[in-house]
């Protein structure tokens, strides 16, 4: 059995035997009844996942995948190609969004050459290269991707995520980078939620209207040449998606398997997540998904996961900006969860 | 000149200089134009607001200032009024909410007593002690406070402010505690909005529809015994507010008269910035409105106010908890702004 299979096999509904004392715990510390919102929801959601009464976020791990898309010949994005790699090394360097805040946060984050077109000096010191291929093919002229070489994204994904929960990871998030790939997001999800391309093509890092309406044909095309079929959710991400993607729907399997939660950052980040659930529906239930993005499209996307984000923002960066800031409020979640004061400990006098 | 008109005589309107500047550096910063969405927005505020070219965020003070109020003896709130006496030796302790996100987010807190009815351990450590009363009156049966001692609590709270930004403060917050003080914010809130008080009055710490009604009622009644005028701010402060509301009073008006930030929390918190908006305008653009409470008619009064919260996470607990995640997310904004590489430093091409 492969690594993808073990792990879908290990995949578990979420173990409800901790509802109740978490809720129990969380109506005795010290604060009206449900009065810290959905950070209460977070922290019993929490327990749940973990399966620990008393879990902890002490180590916190985002994943950044990085690759190139063929459909970028295509004229889709703002940016040219070679900004994917060109962003690689501003992440090595600190000089990113996602970095700024992993520094104030103090998150770890793990970049991930899955499908870069370009060759990186193997000593890059902080690089994890699993380059699969240079860049995928064009998906509006057939798969961009073989399905044997999306396979084995996923399962770099699911590699690496298991690779850090075994060295003490406790929460995980997902972020990206690659020039082109809100295109393939937006086939994604257009071809798993039936929702009309048109609807999810925004503009991406920041393209003009004409651009946008050629964008949104290039996903008809794809669509229509590549006939996905969403009930091989694995045949769907080899003919839209990208190799970035797939190690995207990796971490969120094996988060799920190992019962360590997954925060989504946004539109990108949100088709792999789509397609994790799309292979075993109990996936949802492990993923957190941190805001939503101003990208056009996402609202729609994540009311028919039906999902709410945690933030509002108009963020629509990716690189798993937005995933960074919910992972914080995660932690907040747990931490008020575990070291608040019962109304007991403490000597402040109940409601009832 | 007594130090409330001296504050009021130096704050200036924001000094728009920067303004240009502050945009182009987020232009120039290794992301699309715009893509951090409201974190750029705010990145650029703290530019005007300090008027330094490149601010930092190195130190983060929150006030949560504690009162009792003559009205909880009416039966206003799901709690006994000594909650609030215990509540403060649960911040000391840190067992509450408030120190618990606040160890996490790296936020100094001062527990300030304005009007805590309780004598506490003069060596108390940690605690600011300013006691004025021991509670206000009765806001249904006439002045909560007298003038005199509305002014001793604004100026309490004003000096304190300036202390902590000598002491190299960047970033102020304020909270709250008080047993019955969501009836009083809501009398203020009413007297100076126009909004009809039992759009106003909500659950607070979670009583129920009979309880509300009656509290509704004793706005009501707050608001016609005392006919307050809202071109007399002050005085409107002093006949339906409390100690702690008077203190955020102070610390607004000093954040804004020393050109550094000031987040607002919830409910509460946004009485006190009213009445502090309502002494002298231009403090409105130094404020930063933390998160939309679950508290009925904060979305009206924010909407009156026209200011956009930050968060919308259900939370109605006050202390300064929802202050503290939107202080971490200005350092994320103001990080960002500083720590981010541009176009030229990192060799990514732009979209130019």
């Amino acid at each position: 059995m492969g690594l993808l299979e073990q792990t879908l096999s290990q995949i578990q509904p979420l173990d409800l035997a901790l509802a109740t004392p978490a809720q129990a715990r969380l109506d005795q510390l010290t604060k009206p009844r449900g009065s810290l919102g959905r950070l209460e929801d977070l922290a019993a959601r929490y327990v749940l996942i973990t399966g620990k009464a008393r879990p902890r976020v002490d180590s916190k791990v985002l994943f950044v995948f990085c690759a190139d898309h063929g459909v970028s010949a295509a004229g889709v994005s703002a940016y040219p190609r070679e900004v994917t790699a060109q962003m690689v090394l501003n992440f090595l360097r600190g000089g990113a969004a996602i970095t700024v805040l992993a520094r104030q946060l103090d998150i770890t984050v793990k970049v991930v050459d899955l499908g870069v077109d370009a060759d990186f000096d193997p000593q890059s010191p902080g690089l994890i290269q699993s380059k699969i291929a240079r860049g995928t093919a064009n998906l509006a002229e057939g798969p961009a991707m073989s399905r044997a070489a999306a396979l084995r994204a996923v399962e770099v994904g699911i590699a690496l995520a298991e690779e850090v929960v075994r060295h003490g990871a406790q929460l995980l998030g997902v972020g990206e980078m690659g020039i082109g790939n809100s295109t393939a997001a937006a086939a994604l999800l257009s071809a798993f939620s039936g929702i009309p391309p048109e609807e999810l093509t925004g503009s991406g890092t920041g393209i003009d209207e004409t651009t946008r309406h050629r964008k949104a044909e290039i996903i008809c095309r794809a669509l229509a040449c590549n006939h996905p079929d969403p009930t091989d959710p694995l045949g769907v991400l080899a003919q839209l998606g990208g190799y970035e993607i797939a190690g995207i729907v990796g971490v969120c399997l094996a988060g799920a398997a190992r019962r360590v939660p997954v925060v989504i950052d946004g539109f990108i980040a949100t088709a792999g997540a789509w397609v994790a659930c799309a292979l075993r529906p109990e996936v949802k239930d492990y993923l957190i998904f941190a805001h939503l993005s101003a990208e056009q499209g996402h609202r729609r996307v994540l009311a028919a996961l039906q999902v709410q984000p945690l933030l509002d923002l108009g963020m629509r960066l990716g690189e798993g900006s937005g995933a960074a800031l919910g992972m914080s409020l995660v932690e907040s979640a747990v931490r008020l969860f575990n070291e608040m004061a019962t109304f007991a400990e403490a000597g402040v006098t109940n409601q009832d």
